[in-house]
């Protein structure tokens, strides 16, 4: 189903970003999606954290009573909408010719709201996940922020798509897994629970944090962060992902392997689920 | 000297970029900077060159007829410059919310054109480099094309600027030589001349190409890619660097290191020179 989706710049409604901007240009800037639930932007404190220190590695100077300003626009536009997925967008705005930015920078804030049709406090069908060819870039300084440089996805995504596949697996240039295209993964071997690290690439995702710090916490396991292979994922009792829009995700097939219940996933959703209300 | 720069959106004068665009949202495209001699874009088969390997690598559909009008209109608004920088992006447009690209994408071209003050005929001072800490991603699959996803260049110009650099060296993960920020080196030691493999990282310079097959060739030098490193900058008896504003630079400071003369970049910018008139 096709869906309008509302625009702004600084702000202001718009259809369109003044140029030049260095966000086109080099991917120079930085960005966020939030579920939005009637309006309410969700977790918007710890998607407002990562846009902070995505800000700070890029020496982008941003306040966040700002965009929380321009989040309330969002926010009012939203609010008859039961479920909408707004993108922000933070760039370091206009610039001369070249590489090296401004010294005085004025960033620009771009939203786009998209409504979902999808019931987001359901959990979503099991997945079909694959295995692209695209490996994603290593790059530690990088690593955990959510930047406007997002080719690796793209790339994947298309292959993916290709493949009849819902979502994919990232690996590193290594071979270890880092996460899903969009999200972030989650593997459940009898009591351990682990997540890749994410020391050379990936996103530290917001769902990512809760699943780490309070609902695997309340359901009794400990997740740690390690270096994961393709073997593991495979021999797992049970995968999940997270993201802004899922929340949490059961895997249904992953390449060769297949799962056809995910207790823990479904436990955890139930733990997501009251937190959105 | 601050001066005016022209934009043009699909062939149209134009102050803005519709949106959305998978250009600003992912870095999803190419781009070319070519450098125009009263208007007339210089060694523009090179740079189409590349910017249909780029598109191969993306699947990006691109016309180059297309692209060769749109380089005419710029071209003929420049006519009056003696010099003048063209910048082309290619991106591929609008889409759908995340990652996957749209089955029938319709690409867009962003053109900025910037009078050059300079006299790009004219060698340039010898260039001070520095060592920026930031080195570049390491992604074999995207190394050669000249893409949207530019942070790592970003980044280090950052850093050089701070240094008090022009120019910067860039190392990969491994911490070997692939380049400047913005240009493509190239160490002389006795009658060897070297430059860095680009296999998982950098980009494939227009100008490095034509020193390798062409002007070295004519100095009766022989242009080796192999895997350099700062040791091996440090002890060249010279140093020098391409790109599309410059040409060919000599290098006058690059770390500790230092050199006051550079016979064999004096030499082959006769070379450039003569090609560019």
């Amino acid at each position: 189903m096709s869906v309008a989706s509302s625009l702004w710049l600084d702000g202001k409604p718009a259809d369109a970003l003044a140029l030049p901007d260095r966000g086109l240009d080099f991917g120079d800037g930085i960005f966020e999606t939030l579920l939005l639930h009637s309006g309410r932007p969700l977790f918007a404190d710890l998607h407002l954290a990562r846009l902070a220190r995505g800000a700070a590695v890029l020496s982008l100077p941003v306040a966040l009573p700002l965009v929380e300003e321009h989040l309330a626009i969002a926010s009012q536009a939203a609010q008859n909408q039961r479920w909408s997925a707004l993108r922000l967008t933070l760039t370091r705005g206009a610039g001369p010719r070249g590489y090296t930015p401004p010294g005085n920078p004025q960033p620009r804030i771009v939203m786009q709201l998209t409504p979902l049709s999808r019931a987001c406090d359901e959990p979503g069908t099991p997945a079909v996940v694959g295995l692209p060819a695209h490996r994603l870039s290593e790059q530690p300084a990088l690593a955990g922020i959510k930047h406007l440089n997002r080719l690796d996805q793209v790339m994947a995504a298309q292959q993916v798509q290709r493949m009849g596949c819902e979502e994919g697996v990232m690996l590193n240039q290594a071979g270890d897994v880092i996460s899903l295209i969009a999200g972030n993964l989650f593997l459940v071997t009898g009591d351990r629970m682990i997540t890749p690290l994410l020391e050379g690439a990936g996103v530290n995702g917001t769902r990512r944090s809760l699943v780490i710090n309070e609902w695997a916490v309340r359901a009794g396991l400990v997740a740690s962060e390690e270096t994961i292979s393709l073997q593991q994922v495979a021999s797992a009792d049970e995968c999940f992902y997270t993201n802004a829009l899922f929340g949490l995700r059961a895997i249904g097939e992953c390449g060769g392997a297949s799962w056809s219940a995910h207790p823990v996933a479904d436990q955890l959703f139930t733990y997501y689920r009251e937190a959105l209300h």
